[in-house]
């Protein structure tokens, strides 16, 4: 992004901290709200029941998940100093923060959190042990968290706001549930007129060439990503087979469930948006009206 | 809390963590969201600017804000493992959880930075070193993170989300925003019924005996809670003086800025809801129209 680029962003409402996090306000906030609102009308159009999680998951889960061995480079720990008074009189007798900005911690609690690193895994571990009697179709929102080597302002982040629509159920829902969301995304993109490109890609795994699950994904395609400009990945679309049901033993018609979540990273949406339209707001596509045409074209009459 | 309020909050849609935290769907999020949004509603009437502020903010940020030294307790902070193939290999070939869910962690990379303690502190930094022509109205929400001894749902979380309305500028000013804030407040809890008293608080500092902050609390009240049922804060009041606009150089006038902000915690307001309501819905307040009205009525006609 040249200087020019990101002056114009900040006119638009856009604060980036080297720490790899945004703040919006003015133009930039609207346009985020207004992503978000077209992903719910399109998670709408599948009856989607909206479900909002805390901030953070209990490790056990992660690790039953296959993140925390997966992504162990990336993850983020909520962490806090032993609450007892000497340990925080100890803390307050040194020197708080060094000369580089760092705090000078005194002794650390253990930790049994992770920030959340992706939506959807609060959502297999809240509807863990169920045996479902139709697809269960869901979204949510939350605040992400990925440790990265570097950070660009809207296209990598150490934080950011992912939208997920989600469906568990039997190999065949969820498969129709693939092709109805890709179908709708489609139509959502084309009234929008951001071109983008479906690329296979493969998660960014510790070790990738020691990990089976790399391999499988190399073998087994499960991951298409919205390809905006080449290399930014807006949204992806990602099969799960039953490896949730599996491991969070929800089931459908006695056998475990699959699943299949579509995501998107707002903040890409921001700079995809804006890398085509510019940042004045008027030349900006009506974002959710698109949304509910381009529901209706491809689910029928539902919203 | 009974075993059978959180049987009828579960039913609402309440999922409770032991780790402090909540999940909400179905009438107790559109409730969540019903609360946020008569929030906006009351901040809109003070024409106040919407900032959406990242998870964490720099820790000589909360230094310069005196909130590292005086909540270090309370603290949480975003922490990672040095990213280095060795360092992640160690973590791999360790125990990875041990046998009561702490994270078996390897080396961990320094930290510059704490979740966000309060959602107001991102809006001074963002503002710092400015002149201010008038004053400033804002308003921002964001998720909040504060360690406590022990947690009881909806009443008092590890983390939770509060909308704060903000105003920066004169000592006449802010003093009039404050009048107005509260009158606001007030008209709107008589609206829909939900009886507070506002009481003096102080801050839970870290051994406030000796923090000369707490003294000043004790001396001159800064800090009134709409306390709801007797002990329940769900929404404060709090008069900063020249603090900020001193420590990130805002002024107004040639002088260090006032300022003041009103502060409501939702998951709060959804446990006093539901305590002076049920948990039917249909005996709920609308609580956005509710805080149209008390805005038009304290404020004139200019919502």
């Amino acid at each position: 992004m040249t200087p020019a680029d990101l002056g114009a962003l900040q006119r638009a409402g856009l604060t980036w901290f080297p720490s790899g996090q945004v703040a919006l306000r003015g133009p930039l906030l609207r346009l985020a709200e207004a992503c978000d609102g077209a992903f719910a009308r399109l998670a709408a159009a599948f009856d989607a029941d909206e479900e909002r999680h805390p901030a953070s998951l209990p490790a056990d889960r992660l690790l039953r998940a296959d993140y925390l061995r997966s992504f162990p480079h990336q993850a983020t720990f909520p962490m806090r100093m032993v609450p007892e008074e000497a340990n925080i009189e100890a803390f307050l007798d040194g020197r708080v923060l060094d000369g580089d900005g760092h705090v000078a911690l005194a002794e650390l609690s253990p930790v049994s959190d992770l920030l959340t690193p992706a939506a959807c895994y609060h959502l297999f571990s809240a509807h863990e042990g169920e045996d479902l009697v139709g697809p269960l179709h869901l979204t949510t929102r939350n605040t992400c968290f990925r440790q990265e080597a570097e950070y660009v302002p809207l296209r990598r982040l150490w934080s950011f706001s992912m939208r997920e629509i989600v469906c568990v159920g039997s190999k065949a829902e969820v498969e129709g549930f693939r092709q109805r969301v890709r179908a709708c995304v489609d139509a959502f993109l084309q009234l929008i007129d951001l071109p983008i490109e479906w690329l296979t890609a493969t998660d960014p795994f510790f070790q990738p060439q020691r990990n089976p699950k790399h391999l499988l994904q190399r073998l087994q395609p499960v991951k298409k990503e919205a390809t905006y400009g080449g290399d930014l990945a807006i949204g992806s679309m990602n099969s799960h087979y039953d490896h949730f049901g599996v491991n969070f033993q929800i089931s459908r018609d006695g056998e475990p469930a699959h699943s299949c979540c579509a995501a998107f990273g707002i903040e890409r949406w921001l700079f995809a948006i804006t890398d085509r339209f510019g940042t004045d707001p008027a030349r900006w596509p009506a974002l959710e009206d698109a949304a509910v045409q381009a529901a209706a074209m491809t689910m029928g009459a539902r919203v």
